[in-house]
């Protein structure tokens, strides 16, 4: 078998942030993706990373990350294994160490390091103790300390492989995606979710020359680290990025919407002195009416439905637009997650 | 490698009851079993699903089946993953979703379908509330929302796989079951189990044309159901179903015997109004002679001893008959669950 | 591709302890070992276990033992199954069974055996009952009804795979480690940890004819047989045992070093009528002044530092020796692991 040329393209990198690439690499990856997809479909084999090994470290529970990675890497002719911070003694930056129960990543990192070919982590919310940054904390311990790549699978900043299986998404849609209007924007949920998802689109999409509106309430403001970085991107890359405040406003015209819960995040440290669950939950609830709804969609440029999964049907959206083929993008960002990532694995892993 | 003609014979089907195929094909899944256990003593590679990955939901724990299932995936060069409903968010029938914490049913089964190849489930008793069927229900939404096979690893209704190895079992002593005498009895237990094994032990034997003897004290009746399906088979194959209430009566000349715990069913729902734990085991504890003991397998025609493990022992059965040899197909059923479940798969996944 | 020699050389083999096996098999393994060690860094395929099946059952949490099995076996082209107590009817010693949670290790043993290749065990502590050599006969039940090779990947009594890999580390500092002096010394940590390493470190230093010097405070004496295995080893092999209860003075002119913490073992039964684990914490923090420190290791012949994993920072050892790479050997032993492992599996699996 050949192997095409982006396995190993990308030899030895962490994978953190989308945004710690360049839109040319995107693209690549996006590219190979495309490639593993049309070959996975055909039952062509791809047995680019023979006898390697993904420690896959999930602080928090997932079904699409934990079995797309899982998947992906036996489809690549890999093994992943599926740890627990309970079946370990947990990895835990120097701060949080308790006897006996955890060890340093400096140790966990250098110990698989040797064993395998890159690690992988899932943190944020309880598992990154609410402190908002903490959660990204711990994965760039992990690459600091490790030898082989460090693959990050959500933690309380960032989502990169998910934003790379919208962009993904977004490209079947509309192969040149510059121009285009892509709406992130708050919907109402009852849980606590973290911020990576709006954080990792914003990035994505100005990177692609798009007009980002990102949308919500007062008080769901991302992170300004973020905002700076969406602007330059803007600035780079011909695009635009706009915060409105007004879900109906937002969506006039749009080409993608992206309906997703967040938290207010100055009820959280650093942006707060304690982790105030119940003050958030109290302030979110007041906006139960970002729900995505036909209505919503009818205002759109015939736009394209978005959410990660799972969604929070009845509250972020209606079963009538996530299950309209027509509208709804949810399963094809699902199914490119394994595509973005095995070929993410396979040019940093090959 | 040339493939065996069964692999991908049965393409896209699930496997749910055994009385969902015909004897021919039942026949067909042994026969291939048969094939797949002598190469795997012999040594031979049988590498007939490379790079697929099986699915496997466990909402109950598992010695045999998880390990049978994930070492055939292995052996027939696929991955099977082990999921616990508590790492992702666990699979829900609509009624039963819980915010934040369970992921409907549907969702799952779609977005599972677009990484592997099949998805197998066990659910049963707490799991499933110990609303009867309600495991079975589970199953079948899996199965009309995937676009891939659904395998019942057990449920409160049916354990299909556990039938296919013990007829592969008794096709190992008698080649031609028809007509043989086949007791399917209550045996007693302190513990709650569900009606599954001997559902589909009755199932598979009136599909063989055997002489069913289905034996159990009063308050333990299959479902309706099933007791209408295993008259059918017999009438169509050319066997009997007989029920009696005295184990000892049962034995008397029979080839093969299953004594085995079931829970009384008019405890639970639907056959109850709520769900009586207490009453059934107070129940049930009067029948702490329902057990197989030598005596009574004198009273066979040099019958074999069959359960489908783990056998309470000291309960269902005492260890001088379990542990004899020339009695017991205990271990062989064991090691043909191993074998009719590879066949199934590369049957299915093929 | 061609198979290596040792690929079967020991076939059937158990291995529970490093001194059922001579000085020449464990050079032999060793020797095994550093062929895999060169081929996994070269990128060489090692396939000599396809399609083979190790299942894994942890009775205790674990980091390097988990994934170098795990790792190892996918790199031998075979699959381990990760099994917790917890997803199975937990395999039990007859006396401790529980009726519908636990399951007779003699069924379990024979039940894997027809599925797989072999069955590794962790257990110590907690998990054990803290009875000191309930864990070593846990392993041995298993062993005594497994048709397949049995791994002791840790008990109460014995670690051997992690002596395997400290002998190997040895080496590749003192190819013939013959007269060189070993000191297995207490250190302190505030957890209760078992006997396992400093008594496999015994044995294997004295089965090598090192000058092992043995080093705690007065309570915390190696179980007799051990004594007396390694005084028998060190007469057989031309080396030495010696026990002292001054850590200064084991450590002048030591060649290594292996300060660890274990637990008093007259607090524990057999050696105690019931388990008294605050009276052991207690006693073993008097003795918080036995940690390794540079001015320790000044004593040393320029000595290696060598520690199991994973080391209490602060307790057993300070950050200044364990991460100094001109005296650690800590992430070398790690390394190991998976070659040793990889070894073993080979002979006694292929």
């Amino acid at each position: 078998m050949s192997l095409p040329s982006y396995v190993g393209s990308m030899r030895g990198r962490d994978f953190i942030n989308t945004n710690d690439f360049t839109q040319e690499e995107i693209s690549e990856i996006i590219k190979a993706a495309m490639d593993l997809r049309e070959k996975f479909r055909a039952g062509v084999p791809t047995n680019y990373l023979p006898g390697k090994t993904l420690f896959m470290l999930f602080y928090n529970r997932s079904l699409r990350t934990r079995n797309s990675f899982e998947a992906g890497m036996h489809q690549l002719g890999g093994h992943a294994h599926f740890l627990s911070p309970q079946d370990v003694y947990t990895p835990t930056l120097p701060e949080d160490m308790i006897p006996y129960q955890t060890e340093a990543i400096s140790d966990v990192a250098r110990v698989l390091s040797r064993y395998g070919n890159a690690i992988a982590i899932r943190i944020y919310g309880d598992a990154a103790k609410w402190f908002i940054g903490r959660g990204n904390r711990v994965i760039l311990e992990f690459a600091k300390w490790s030898d082989v790549p460090v693959l990050n699978m959500e933690d309380d900043i960032y989502h990169p492989f998910q934003a790379l299986a919208d962009m993904m998404a977004i490209m079947q849609v509309a192969p040149k995606p510059r121009g285009k209007k892509f709406v992130v924007s708050y919907a109402y949920s009852g849980g606590l979710k973290p911020l990576a998802v709006p954080q990792s689109c914003v990035l994505i999409g100005t990177q692609f020359g798009m007009d980002v509106v990102l949308a919500h309430p007062p008080g769901f403001e991302l992170e300004d680290h973020v905002i700076k970085a969406a602007k330059e991107n803007a600035d780079r890359y011909g695009g635009s990025f706009t915060i409105v405040n007004d879900m109906k406003e937002a969506f006039r015209d749009a080409d993608f919407v992206y309906p997703k819960a967040w938290s207010p995040k100055r009820y959280f440290p650093p942006y707060n002195s304690k982790v105030d669950k119940d003050g958030a939950v109290e302030y979110q609830n007041k906006f139960k009416n970002w729900i995505c709804t036909p209505e919503l969609m009818d205002l759109t440029n015939r736009g394209k439905y978005m959410h990660c999964g799972p969604a929070d049907r009845g509250q972020e959206v209606v079963d009538e637009v996530i299950d309209n083929s027509s509208y709804s993008l949810y399963f094809e960002q699902a199914e490119n997650r394994l595509h973005v990532q095995k070929a993410v694995m396979s040019m940093v892993m090959g």
